[in-house]
């Protein structure tokens, strides 16, 4: 029995309250296990009237889970207007990420899922990180290069080895040891969360077809061979690299478990492009779980009843899913 | 009445004869317009014991298009064996292209379809040009920022500005004025081998989320938005430029002719996850038609049976259809 997840409901103004409320409605459909929302409860109210439950404590969700959301409700998020963000509210999804992550890396949570927030607006009072994922594996004690993320759907798995650089930038920030670190971490996570025993890894070429062999561009021969080179020595299944444009077809998903990335586009144009209200961000390298939603505030349909609950749910089950594999993991550990 | 169209066989011992003449075979269930080959008509002969009629004229080939597939037969390759190419074939694949251009540039042909071949081969017996497109270019007399590589699809377009250049020299390569050059002849080429009067052009961002503002890298600010202005300055429906990742699902796709795109992964990633079995490779801004099934030779599978016709016969489909809005347009003109 996992322990309930904890929500973080990002930013108040955003679709984060209704698609927590959409994914608590299809708890049955979806067999969605026991959560709880973590931020300013009237945020919920303002958008949906379904049965909301205060809770202190996150133990009490399960019990209370079919009669109502249940909600850890934090400090007033000022006056709440969907659609329109403020600085209140960016606080206040700072300390619903800040408990929330608390609660989960404490093991008082299940797993920690977050919801959408505003960069823009967290930077205006005083956030410090590139995004949510940063901030996490900071209060885990976790090197960024040991914190991976990976986009999952449901036919495929990417990963982006740089994320948020420039273009232009990719080429000098890509190197065989920050490729090795990445591809470690996601092997481990593919198994971990996952339940995959021996994760198979495809690597993408930088350039068009992937150099044709030194041609066009010199980073597959210098830099990624020596990389998967390195990583089946350790008993990694790596293979590649490979032109990018031809690993994203139905049948070339079908040869691996992930695929690294080395740009933020390479890995998330195929995601998109096949599973755009269904993808999940899932952080792996921690010491607990964290998914996310693959898509962000949507502050211009925020409070109209127009916000798809899709990708919340998809990434509510993935974290249960990891939870379970990692306790199973722990339990045949155990038996052993 | 549009003239018999050109096939260029492509190498004689990879899958371009077997695929042509699978084209053949269905071309009453495609309504395929009457087409002849260009090529040793043994290469065909090798690999498939259907009917084969050599003729002297292209206009032969509507005539006895039904009894048999039309081959206008060149010199010979030497010894042809599927699945093994050599030099004697590359000359061939090579006179093949030269005079099915000549064909098509000349009117005797209603377009040029392509073949696929291997450059690789091709430049060991004097080829000069990156690809094939550059060739046509060359002997229609059109400069290469003038022609345009599309990569089409049932419900994606895309057009990479630059192509075979090695991803570090991308942000050098791409400028205002090419930006300009390219989507104008894409604007012309939607109108005048598709039909649509007034074609829709979006545009992809450089960097991550199209460079949030500045934050991630200036090129949409500095290079693409300069070049959006002067698009819709001259009366091009121009928009964006748009984070890449979010361009291709379905609802994105619906909003536009044709994505401009940066680099050939940006382009090509998203066309041949969609549609890697159908994909066609449409020139525009030649005076001819000219497409092409966007796959390779596939010397591993020659000679086997098991190439699919697919993306060879979407590719006649093309430009037959091209040829057509082209002559309606022309009357058109003559009757206004």
């Amino acid at each position: 029995m996992i322990a309930p997840l904890a929500i973080a409901m990002g930013d108040p103004a955003g679709v984060g309250p209704e698609i927590i409320a959409k994914a608590w409605q299809a708890r049955h459909d979806q067999v969605l296990a026991p959560f709880f929302a973590v931020g300013d409860v009237r945020a919920i109210e303002a958008v949906w009237d379904g049965p909301v439950l205060r809770i202190d404590n996150p133990a009490e969700a399960a019990s209370v889970f079919d009669a109502g959301l249940p909600v850890v409700s934090i400090a007033d998020a000022g006056e709440i207007v969907p659609g329109n963000p403020d600085l209140d509210g960016a606080r206040c999804a700072l300390q619903s990420l800040e408990l929330a992550t608390g609660l989960a890396h404490s093991g008082a949570a299940g797993a920690l899922v977050t919801g959408p927030v505003s960069k823009a607006q967290l930077y205006q009072v005083g956030f410090q990180h590139p995004g949510q994922t940063e901030f996490i594996a900071e209060r885990c004690g976790i090197a960024n290069e040991n914190a991976v993320m990976m986009l999952a759907g449901p036919t495929l798995r990417v990963v982006p080895i740089t994320v948020h650089v420039a273009l232009a930038d990719v080429p000098n920030l890509i190197s065989t040891e920050l490729i090795v670190a990445k591809a470690r971490v996601t092997a481990r996570g593919l198994t971990r969360n996952f339940g995959i025993e021996r994760p198979r890894l495809a690597f993408a070429g930088l350039n068009p077809h992937a150099g044709e062999g030194g041609a066009i561009g010199r980073e597959e021969i210098d830099i990624l061979a020596p990389a998967i080179e390195q990583l089946r020595a350790e008993g990694i299944d790596a293979v590649g690299p490979f032109a990018a444009d031809t690993m994203f077809h139905p049948r070339a998903r079908a040869g691996y478990d992930a695929a690294l990335c080395l740009y933020h586009d390479q890995a998330l144009i195929p995601i998109k492009t096949l599973h755009f209200d269904e993808g999940v961000n899932i952080t792996l390298g921690l010491p607990l779980v964290r998914t996310s939603p693959d898509h962000g505030t949507a502050f211009a349909i925020a409070g109209k009843n127009a916000a798809e609950p899709g990708a919340m749910i998809a990434a509510i089950r993935m974290a249960a899913s990891a939870c379970q594999h990692r306790a199973e993991a722990l339990a045949a550990a155990g038996a052993a």
